[in-house]
């Protein structure tokens, strides 16, 4: 990406100032709604409000955006769709950067009406020298600037995940859904009907940002497809991508043009750009969170041998079911391997076949070093998977917390000296609440979590491309 | 099942007094945890704690079982497996009617000893007259008698899914699992080795016990294969059974064989017998426990033409593919559901097509009697599935609790009107806490829910055989 675009870009993540254009004192007002998202994420320039006849409390109001005293870098429009394309024409004269334009009623309304709408913001736009988010779509989300989609946004700073969405739901979603489990956002976009602004500019971008480590991408479609398959690839040559496409059946696709007016293409065209272009496919937001999480914490797996460890007999079945169907292979511990663990995995129920069973073994912490280190030397494995069954961990002691939380902070220190990929399955069985403690830590020590084992092995063929 | 075999089965569901054999006080001993798990079960018979030496101070404590003062009608026995035969025969002697072996160390072993001491102590069963559980196996689990797999087991009462499970592993789990949704099961049993009692037993049991709904089944393997089959065949005749075999594959099976030794069979011949005898096939827990609350709570849809309801259009994208990809169709509404609907789903973002966005109409709760018995009268749809992305149901006001909770509670007697199956996705993103009170009040109210599109439709498939 050129210099110059690159200070574009990043000035639309760094505005010094924010107006709300359509902002009433209502609860649920997407503009007054803005305007506390970027107050919670600790916003720390001017927020402006626009309303031709009200005051707000809470932040100064201005009937319009030209009567706002200092300079205003972005703006944020909830007003009916047949005012906006004026708002826009302001925005040209008051030196207005950038845009986000949540209002819908453009393009995907389908209607003749909406297009010529859609045309007319745009022209108003590249007149004034105005750059548009949307319209139809959230906007940005930038912990390190104070910027976000909505009030109730998570302000965790120091995330490594960047996102290009085209829906809203999704990009909420998806960072609301990281921050339950710890994991914080770099920057992301919902970017609706590409009027302007999409991911031929967002990739590049975030490919050259020096704070996005993974970039995930959701798309429904484009009307730039060369651009967007050439963003792709360069982006994904310089950091890993992951991909999800919706509408990528017929019937999807129809729920598209309804959705954000793009054109979709078929879903196998677009598993072959992204194959190409060198990035990872994702087939639903599950995984895609998954496979950023494994990217950005861990690397893949560097072959398909996996020794699974476990602390019950039948999971271990189970997963050894799975893990083979998935294309994977399970080859015995070496003679070495279960000669020295031998003393050790010896309780009633245990085995030290592969899979290894630890039964109650595990938990007796004071063994892990005696343990898990001896994996390391053992040349028969890619890769570990670990199954713990959250009801086991809450098994002995009536301080249930303390007891596992013991248990999973003394395994952090020791599977890292395995030094090969561990991957971590924390099955979603009882006490909902402790299995999040603990899967928290465990992702903050930097081991991938997932809640399946189905969910662990998708997550590793998609990221062995 | 005739009568005389069912007296014999229920009578050990229903037991008049329990002794624990080899209980010590120590943190983690196995017969202490099924004395205590009884307790707080509630059970209302004599608990017996059996040492040769100490004195317990919860309990009444004798040296052996000859000594107990009253009768014993069933016994969980948690000793090394060389001394389990000789308390068998003591059984027998003391009139005990069954006896849960905890101990492994027996055939799954895979060593000539432990056959042999799986042989001696069956010999000793038969003679004395005592049914055995096991060994290697975790028991029986009922709370309307108070008896439990161990001290943390939830006494959840009046539930309606009967489990038969070869894994003590996969039986704990389910049950808490299970119960963290607020589902309670009626009875369950863990059979480990299956030396005596085994599915073919406890299915025809199930199949004519009045408080049991649907029956699940995990198994690895058996060495009763034609039995099993008939027992299947005629408990799926009676009540929808629900299916999971471990060790599907090669290296699965190996790992069946040191887990509970015993035979398994290729999954494609198990898949067909499960077929054949009219039962459903699950491929994991997951699946399984899914299917069971559908099959409990709902019923499966009459046809595959599926109406999507959702408050997000993202969301609506890549339901319709997966919805689509899965088998199902969506048809368009039908014309006389699009005019009387208008009036309500009219928000800037919703749509009126299949799926149904309802954006920002969702959180309206006033309107719900005029949009969902409307669907009632539209003949093109068998089956309907709302999903609520859990954190757009907090996404208004402050008090975000108190406002999603009454959105869920104006839902359910509205949903119900529409008189075919609602299925309900209550995706997980953010407030993890939230969404499983939803869930159980979703769930209390009859509604199965799933936390992903996928899941739902894989227990959709699975429901209709």
């Amino acid at each position: 990406m050129d210099d110059r675009l690159f200070a574009e870009m990043d000035a639309i993540f760094h505005p010094r100032s924010m107006a709300a254009i359509g902002v009433k004192e209502d609860m649920g007002n997407q503009g007054m709604s803005f305007l506390l998202g970027y107050r919670n994420q600790g916003f720390t320039g001017p927020l402006y409000a626009i309303h031709p006849t009200r005051k707000l409390k809470e932040f100064d109001t201005y009937p319009s955006l030209l009567d706002v005293p200092g300079p205003v870098d972005m703006v944020k429009i909830a007003l009916p769709a047949r005012l906006v394309p004026g708002v826009i024409r302001d925005c040209g004269k008051k030196g207005v950067r950038s845009a986000v334009i949540f209002s819908s009623g453009f393009r995907e309304s389908g209607t003749a009406a909406g297009a010529a709408l859609e045309e007319e913001l745009v022209a108003s736009a590249r007149e004034g020298g105005v750059r548009i988010i949307g319209p139809n779509c959230m906007g940005i989300y930038c912990p390190e600037s104070g910027m976000s989609l909505r009030v109730d946004m998570p302000a965790l700073k120091g995330g490594e995940l960047s996102l290009i969405s085209q829906s809203g739901g999704v990009s909420n979603s998806l960072v609301m859904a990281a921050a339950e489990r710890g994991i914080g956002f770099a920057k992301a976009v919902s970017y609706g009907n590409e009027s302007d602004l999409g991911p031929v500019e967002f990739l590049p971008y975030f490919a050259d940002d020096p704070r996005t480590k993974v970039i995930a991408v959701y798309v429904e479609g484009t009307r730039r497809p060369e651009e967007f398959r050439r963003a792709l690839a360069e982006a994904a040559a310089k950091k890993p991508v992951v991909a999800l496409k919706g509408g990528t059946t017929a019937v999807g696709s129809r729920a598209v043009s309804s959705h954000t007016g793009a054109l979709t293409g078929t879903g196998e065209v677009w598993k072959a750009v992204v194959r190409q272009a060198g990035a990872h496919w994702a087939e639903d937001l599950d995984e895609l969170l998954d496979l950023c999480l494994l990217l950005s914490l861990s690397r893949p797996p560097a072959g398909r041998r996996v020794c699974l460890l476990t602390i019950s007999g039948g999971f271990g079945v189970f997963a050894t079911d799975q893990i083979t169907r998935a294309g994977f292979e399970m080859p015995p511990l070496s003679a070495g391997t279960r000669e020295r663990l031998a003393p050790f995995i010896d309780a009633p129920g245990s085995n030290l076949g592969n899979p290894i069973d630890m039964a109650a073994k595990f938990f007796q912490p004071q063994n892990y070093d005696s343990i898990f280190p001896v994996l390391r030397d053992d040349p028969n494995f890619d890769a570990y998977i670990m199954i713990l069954a959250n009801e086991y961990m809450a098994y002995l002691g009536k301080n249930l917390r303390s007891w596992s939380e013991f248990v999973v902070k003394a395994l952090i220190p020791t599977l890292k000296k395995i030094g090969k990929p561990v991957y971590i399955v924390l099955m979603r069985t009882a006490g909902e609440d402790v299995r999040l403690d603990h899967e928290r830590t465990l992702l903050a020590a930097g081991f991938p979590v997932f809640p399946t084992v189905a969910r662990c092995l998708t997550a590793l063929n998609r990221s062995i491309r």
